[in-house]
């Protein structure tokens, strides 16, 4: 049992005494699924976009997730509108920037959500990190071939020169702040089949958040849970519909103990 | 077998006979959830919100939902010319004011659709009843412990003033009409662990109003039934993903004998 | 085993081989699930419609979903600017005409779509259908019995008119592109009892003409493979909540090969 894994479990249970609320403006496709896997895994979620209420429900809120996979104007204002409060008030901002590179829409929402609020976790596939990092200015020169590798350095450049820390998911997640890199190797493919589960990721990581200050141990933590869950869902089923109900029931039962036992997080 | 009992059974059994439709002006988290629950205990949902649609879409409808969850300025409008068109017609109007008392906009939009739509029914928890009471005016000095029982006497207020039933769901349902005060001892808190299970609720007691004239008595047939579903889907998985798969299976599976053995409402 | 099923085979064979890109400007209600089934029959989904972003999401795509379910303002601009790049690409449009008749909204938005875009596929109810038909002025003289007969005169009549394919989906599936006829024999009453199994079947259309420039065929072979995973997940359950989460599992399972067996497509 690694210290790491220690220290996931604890990051946890912790999460399962505070049940911290984590306030998504996220997509449509995966909200319901989102509020379930929070509820499930012991946080509280609540969904709101509305310009009108986004600076009350963001002073209630212990952490903030932007996910731009259905954007359109009017969640853009909600979403600088509780980026900004959350920001102003420290509490922790969870970016997860769908589709960055498919459009400009999506390329310039999320670098202007980096702009103007304090992200604290940026969480993407290798094409979206390397898209948010160019489209910032943060890189130049990477090719196309959207590698993790190649993804890695426009990670660690966006999270130095952004002070924030950058996840990368994959088959093996990429975590890191610039100078230290942490690699989590829990997951399972199954996890790819359905819808979201990149979106879920990121709403874990910011339950996680909210009750561990340490943004980059926080990530990991919530990455080696969430693909814990995965890997015991997909013991339970390889088809996609009878797994992602699996994966809701694993977020539930996955206990502290078995997060020390079985996470895989290497420094 | 209570006469409660026999009456809640024989409101199942005329929704399963009539498949009332449903017109749902609901959140983007349940409105999926929320439709196969109705699908699933026979009635017939439809969701829709634009102003354009909305007065013949509400002339179409035997009880239409008003759900707040997921608020916004053109969806407020939708709500309020459904909610007008139904008034009109006498069909019974069901308002789910999620999240009232967390912020203002969730709190004056309850309030403003009292004051401008006949409300049947008025279905929330303990503390977002209280918040629409105070919002309403209708009650003074309650302080905000949100017990059921101090809850209690702001939706006997509401019920009164309004003339409408106000349900305070939560471990014991509490469903009044300002005089009479039905308890439904229905239920599971297995429940709990699903996101829209109180907005659920809120769509199935719109059905069992659909056919029943008697708001009182239908809204707690349709907790009791809802109740008892969960209870079955309880006794099927204890995990948050397999039960709500089950409950919708239940609001099928559950039959109106069923409802008539094990309803519990009492006077 | 016929030629029309080889033929279905091979179309799912092709779709699971070059895993288009379906663009889907759907409702609120069916996005996951639509999603979900696209993942689990081997396509890539992207949920889009922001008229920002229109123009470059539709390039990318390799066939366009338009479904009216949830109707509003903003929506109808992003699917005819989608309808539009999609139509100029020559690649194929799918238009689900959710509710159709029951307001002049969609009813007029389903025939401007038809108007403004080249529509590869119409999918609809019989009811949807004819009402589309007359709103578009095909028809005349049809009463209101809304048979599958009365539907598919009108079908052949807007197929030959508007030069598409007419899909018609009931206990029998009728695909016409206004000379020839195809009748789809597969499928399962349970399909019915789950909300959005006629929004899927449009997304799986879509997915199969994406890599079969034979509109009517392709349009039978999705149906056929559809209605094949309904068979099977209904062996598996016959409640809803159950059968939902198996018939995403079929889509997965359910092979070319079987498809060839089982698959009852007659001219």
């Amino acid at each position: 049992m690694s210290s790491h894994a220690k220290q996931a479990a604890h990051n946890l249970a912790l999460v399962r005494e505070k049940r911290p609320l984590v306030h998504n403006i996220t997509n449509y496709v995966v909200m319901q699924y989102t509020a379930n896997a929070l509820l499930a895994l012991g946080a509280s979620p609540v969904m709101a976009h509305a310009v009108d209420e986004m600076e009350e429900m963001a002073s209630l809120a212990n952490a903030l997730v932007l996910n731009i996979g259905t954007l359109s104007g009017p969640w853009i204002e909600g979403m600088l509108v509780a980026g900004g409060t959350a920001s102003r008030r420290g509490i922790p901002v969870v970016l997860d920037p769908v589709g960055a590179g498919a459009t400009r829409l999506r390329t310039d929402t999320a670098v202007r959500l980096l702009d103007e609020c304090r992200v604290t976790v940026l969480r993407g596939n290798a094409s979206e990190v390397l898209a948010v990092a160019r489209g910032a200015g943060g890189t130049r020169g990477v090719d196309a071939t959207h590698k993790v590798e190649d993804a890695l350095e426009a990670a660690r450049e966006l999270a130095r020169g952004r002070d924030l820390v950058t996840a990368i998911t994959g088959p093996v997640d990429h975590v890191t702040d610039g100078s230290r890199l942490l690699r989590v190797r829990n997951g399972h493919p199954t996890m790819g089949s359905i819808t979201g589960s990149g979106c879920t990721a990121t709403a874990v990581i910011a339950a996680f958040c909210a009750v561990n200050a340490r943004a980059l141990e926080a990530t990991a933590n919530a990455l080696a849970f969430f693909g814990i869950a995965g890997e015991h869902a997909a013991r339970r089923s390889a088809l996609p519909g009878t797994f992602g109900t699996a994966l809701i029931d694993m977020l539930q039962a996955v206990t502290p103990d078995r997060v020390a036992d079985e996470a895989r997080i290497e420094e």
